[in-house]
């Protein structure tokens, strides 16, 4: 059996690369963490200890400024110091010098690298050459894998419906190019839920699509019957211009969550969206701010899910947290704060 | 009467958009608050736990370094964190999709919103928007309102002066174009000041300038006679290529603070400005760097000022600081410090 | 004698703008200090509270990430607040323009201005100008000096080898247009180092070079005979256009790092360059990766002296570190804190 990097030799979770081969207990550790910062952040001072001392860069091929946020804030409650390494400019750089920023990041000893690239399994590829004392992060590479996006729909979930076990959840629109959707349906199979619906046009559907484990409709009335959860995709500008679906408005009159088309499902069914939405192609302006939308709260809780996600697999690198941590903070240095300067 | 958005129902400084309609307590809270804070600067450790644990998101959708730089020194200083979100490239963004911004960043929980927009009235528009836990600062809009300079010009001339009530205050220059200038004479009237005069051509004035309870000058000689204060105001560029005045040459023979000039004053006026000052255009380079310049205090004060507004607002805010501040910052995050990680 | 600006009147450090005319023993009290650091980078929480409260603005004029990243997380490590202000877009800036930058960072109460420059001298220019309670550190100006990176250098060496006095040194390459070869020089001379050697075609060499106290070689095989310590220097991608070079692959062919040529030095000599490095122009990706190179090791001593040079700079200006430090870090701010807010 392969190894899988993700795990450490203790099997705990060093890196967080994607949902797909991680056990139902991981996953439910970073739900069960992330509601101890939910409640962090609930407070007045959003602040915790817990990663004092370390340093996080957050290097982004991609440009994301809603991501790099919200990673950006997850670190700072968590106090961490915080490096923004913007490589969107240095497209050209390729393979050795890839590995060569990386070196020096590492030399630099950061203890963690969130990763956001255009290319599928470039966090991956990262985590097989970093050493062992940083932990890598995945924050969306390419077209296959957004697991801390995954994680914080799972964690939206369970605080408005409790558990997996007997939900209908309906996927609408680009599964195809969804990176949000592979990790969320890896998620919601994991943790056992009852049925998975993806509903699509043929051209937003991937040739395997039967084999992800899911229902697959092509109507999205006959979809929404009896509902627990609908969670909507991003239709990429690209997308409405004829190359895959007609245009925004004929996705909209055949796929966009309306009010009526909402009143199908559940009475207390939850709306979803990673966001930002196209009001008007994938859900109507009314439904995304209704009563039974929750996609503000998937952005509050995805501070929640990533600072859970930073502290688990900090916690599993070989530079742990907590080994000799004083709160006070001052003990650390105080062989440098009581005679700092030499000569 | 129509409700002043800026106070809270318990009658607290919430949002700080315009001075025009603040009380006159409320300008003397800030100057006072301002006192405390300008001695922590002056510290050796010019830090002061009180904003700690919150997050301060700096919004700007136009370029201004030297602005969103004190604002976020200011915030440092009082220990949050801070979040830079520039918002100058996507200009094309407008109306609801500037509410969805808002919206994510409210959910992301930020406390405080430093808004600097080049639209007149974007503070209120975004302030009548915004939840109760958050409080908006303006930062500058438009011609409207730049209120923290306002105060911190206010702040200079009661460190200078004493108090307001025997003051002549001329301010000269581009009133038409300055919401520097709108947001000193509001400041200035409402503290009770003896007399406010303004210089300047027709063009570089509005049209109601005798509403604004000035006194309207054309020549500087005669502006200048036994004033306390003098104020200069930036001529942007644009003004100077002849459409508003002939040239900057004209300007300065005409307008220019000179030494020659300041001598009409009396013998301890002080001189100010909001900088970037233009030598030779407003102003002579041996004023600005002369004894009686109080430029560079501005810039001091203004740190202090900025730190005092965003105190006493976040203090108004449904999120207060001090309700349950632990100074050492530990305690808050107990629960999760002593077994963060779930499983 | 003229005075030397580096240091104060009490005879302390309070610039660091160039290695030329320090003291022996300046330069032990930085890699003393930086040994104490290295310690702090080594542990799970790597802050030192040190300047706490202290403001540190990177004003860079020159793009570099990477200088400005270590500088960056070195003052982040030190607890101070960081200040990132980038000048390169204002390149046309002069003069007195630039002295109004550095007047309104002043007043904004900094404590320290890293500064990179493309031109020589910017720093001591900047240094002369800046009020006594600053500290300028020179992170780099045009081909005169990068003193924080010769001081890297030195402690790589110190680290791996014990002492400077019996050591034979060889620096290969662009001597002529490198401020690193130059602060190693005067660095490894003040430290008594027994023989350096510089290597390099005519047209990279300056035409002082034997008053530079250096032996000159043009034949790289003969001057790694019995070597200790080997230094590459980056080749500027100009130089290899056939100017003072014919081509990238004929330098890499007479005077390029290869593994045989390694094995003329001694056993244990070592490998060093500044980085980025050219691999199969300067060195084979071979020797950069092999055991005997510290490549990577400089980058992580480099946060350690930058923490050192700053700790030490920071307290010998008019604004001293410790003098009324509080761990806890709240009593400076107890007026703030009981009543912050008047009114």
């Amino acid at each position: 059996m392969q190894k899988n990097i993700q795990y450490n030799a203790e099997g705990e979770l060093q890196h967080f690369l994607t949902i797909d081969d991680l056990h139902r207990e991981t996953l439910e550790q970073i739900l069960d963490t992330a509601e101890n910062f939910a409640g962090v952040n609930d407070k007045a001072i959003k602040k915790a200890p817990l990663l004092r001392g370390k340093t996080v860069a957050n290097i982004f091929f991609e440009n994301s400024t809603r991501t790099r946020t919200t990673f950006e804030l997850a670190a700072k409650r968590l106090s961490a110091d915080v490096l923004n390494v913007n490589l969107v400019t240095s497209s050209t750089k390729k393979g050795e010098s890839l590995l060569d920023t990386l070196r020096n990041l590492e030399a630099m000893q950061c203890d963690m690298f969130i990763v956001r690239h255009g290319d599928s399994g470039a966090a991956h590829f990262i985590a097989n050459h970093v050493s062992e004392h940083i932990s890598v992060v995945n924050g969306g590479d390419g077209q296959h894998s957004h697991p801390t996006q995954g994680m914080l729909d799972m964690f939206t979930i369970r605080r408005a419906k409790g558990s997996f076990e007997n939900l209908c959840v309906v996927i609408i629109g680009d599964i195809l190019h969804s990176r949000v959707a592979r990790s969320d349906i890896a998620a919601l199979r994991i943790l056992g839920t009852r049925e998975i619906r993806v509903v699509a046009p043929r051209t937003l559907l991937p040739a395997d699509v039967e084999a992800m484990g899911v229902s697959v409709y092509h109507n999205i009335e006959q979809a929404l019957q009896d509902a627990d959860v609908i969670m909507g995709l991003r239709l990429q500008n690209e997308r409405m211009q004829g190359a895959t679906v007609p245009s925004a408005d004929e996705f909209f009159l055949t796929y966009g969550l309306t009010q009526e088309r909402l009143q199908l499902a559940k009475p207390d069914a939850i709306v979803m969206h990673p966001g930002p939405t196209n009001r008007g192609v994938e859900i109507d302006g009314l439904v995304a701010d209704g009563p039974q939308s929750f996609i503000l709260q998937q952005v509050t809780f995805g501070i929640a899910v990533r600072m859970a996600v930073m502290a688990i697999t900090m916690s599993a690198n070989q530079n742990p947290i907590g080994s000799n941590v004083d709160e006070s903070g001052t003990s650390q240095a105080n062989s440098v704060t009581s005679n700092p300067i030499s000569g």
